[in-house]
């Protein structure tokens, strides 16, 4: 299998991503394409002592960088040849089997749909992160691809993001909830009347109905189905919450030492704790509906998180999901 | 001052409610009307033993009662003669000074509205909670009301949110934000950006502009607007997930006598943090926009949680918050 890596993406590129390949290259069975600029990666190789791996990559050389800046539209004209869209552009040409990147989401959105191409039939991509919960982990979709939605596209993110929690998560049979101001049948605005009656109808579908936000943390859902705007509010808001409240929790711990002692005592459960609500265990979210495998990685990930990341991406296009979905549209 | 309460509104009435009015016409120096049935009243008082405390409250005697599976809109139509409806049009009668009920939010919303009337020029009445953070608390303003909105909704809740901050908070020149899936101004979809125009050519506003959802625990803003939607999925989602955390911590501390010992070690620092984070411990919430006072008591409150609720009720309504409200949309 092989990964095309957008070697200019993200808040420490390229330095970071192509510490990450190298040790992808290594350690997890893929062969890695970059994109990007060959001599600025050679030399950051060099620097990097990472020579030998580097050796092992092919790099589609561009010059060109799409920044977090610019217009997410831009990497369809003025940016056309940054190495967002240049490594788009050759997974779209079949010259890899995956595409991932760190860089913006907009963009990346947008070359999904454009360059790679959406699967027949569907409607919007999605960008469908999946966060952890003390019990099950559960997948937003949309978690901020499209701010404006219609009911059809929303019905289409729960079948999608079924099919993805079943083949790559191994949720069996996953819980599709629609996000909402209340449980009953009847609640909320016209789009959420409407999706409601269309996710209850779909074949295939375990759809169990509304889900309020408050039980969306005790796991309440594997796919809480939401417009653009509410699942990146559900999204950054359950993010910063949680490490809002491990912070208050560490400010406990630090205060003195008697609270000190108190930590040591149970610094393995905390360190447990911590690792369980780390929303960057995932590595990397898919954009769903793209006709081939587009994952976008964390904007501030560093090498092992680039490591990770690929390996998410590497799982799951083996796992056959883009297929999958494209088999459960077709019914 | 006098305050009306829907003695059968929540979960828990009307004993809860009876026991909450009772200590608060003994400890907080206010008047209290009960809206209810008056031979029902007398019977729980004398089993709840706050007879003489009773004696001193005036009763709006009425056998309907609204339910929680009620149509909102029920409460100008078949429910009319309710406890609610009745205890808002006294108070629309100049019968009393404010309203509280624990009852249905939707009715209580259309009760505001239509009963006791919007102030002159606010065009949807707004359901107004303020929860804390680590750092300072903040208000959601819409947190449910209304479903849909247009921008100059969201605008006068900027404004309706900052007077109350100001008046009954004490917070100088609260930071109003708008929530959106980014912090550049073009960010949103098209309310949010009509919106932002608008709130920042508000004059008068401390309008900070746009806060992501992740920034909203740390004290990002002292008035977080948003449409109902959006509103009530921070509230609820912020509530659940700082529940849930707190949980897990709990789980971390009950589970062996290692950590329980740690956990005694530093127990009142953890009291600290969940006074702290109980999203209680302001009892109720304005809804803003309503030409009288009315205030929306917790569903599930209890005798204590009524009492500091109808000890907010007193500061607020002291504070002459619906005066000076407007006055600011009267500029």
């Amino acid at each position: 299998m092989r990964i095309i890596v957008d070697a200019f993406g993200g808040d420490n590129a390229p330095r970071e991503i192509l510490l990450g390949c190298a040790q992808a290259v290594e350690a997890l069975g893929v062969d890695i394409t970059l994109a990007g600029d060959e001599k600025k990666l050679a030399a950051c190789a060099k620097e990097l002592d990472v020579e030998n791996s580097f050796s092992k990559m092919e790099v589609l050389d561009c010059q060109d960088v799409l920044s977090m800046e610019d217009e997410p539209s831009s990497i369809l004209k003025e940016r056309s040849g940054c190495s967002m869209a240049v490594g788009m552009k050759a997974l779209a040409e079949g010259r890899g089997d995956a595409f991932a990147s760190a860089g913006n989401s907009g963009a990346l959105t947008v070359g999904a749909t454009m360059l790679v191409k959406r699967m027949k039939g569907v409607k919007r991509v999605a960008f469908a992160p999946v966060l952890p919960t003390a019990k099950t982990p559960f997948m937003v979709c949309d978690g901020g691809a499209n701010v404006a939605c219609r009911a059809d596209m929303l019905m289409q993110f729960g079948l999608m993001g079924s099919v993805y929690m079943e083949k790559v998560m191994k949720v069996k049979s996953p819980r599709v909830g629609l996000v909402n101001v209340g449980t009953e049948a009847h609640k909320g605005d016209e789009l959420r009347q409407e999706a409601y009656g269309l996710l209850k109808n779909c074949p295939g579908l375990n759809f169990i109905g509304n889900i309020e936000p408050r039980d969306i943390p005790y796991g309440a859902c594997d796919v809480a189905v939401a417009d653009g705007f509410t699942g990146n509010t559900v999204l950054k808001l359950y993010e910063g919450t949680a490490l809002a409240m491990m912070g208050m929790v560490k400010d406990i711990f630090q205060k003195n030492m008697k609270n000190k002692l108190a930590a040591a005592m149970i610094y393995g459960d905390l360190q447990g704790l911590k690792k369980t609500m780390d929303y960057n265990s995932y590595g990397g979210a898919p954009i769903l509906g793209a006709s081939k495998p587009v994952f976008k990685m964390h904007g501030n990930a560093k090498a092992r998180a680039v490591l990770s990341a690929l390996g998410l991406v590497r799982d799951c296009t083996q796992s056959g999901y883009v297929e999958a979905i494209t088999q459960a549209l077709g019914k």
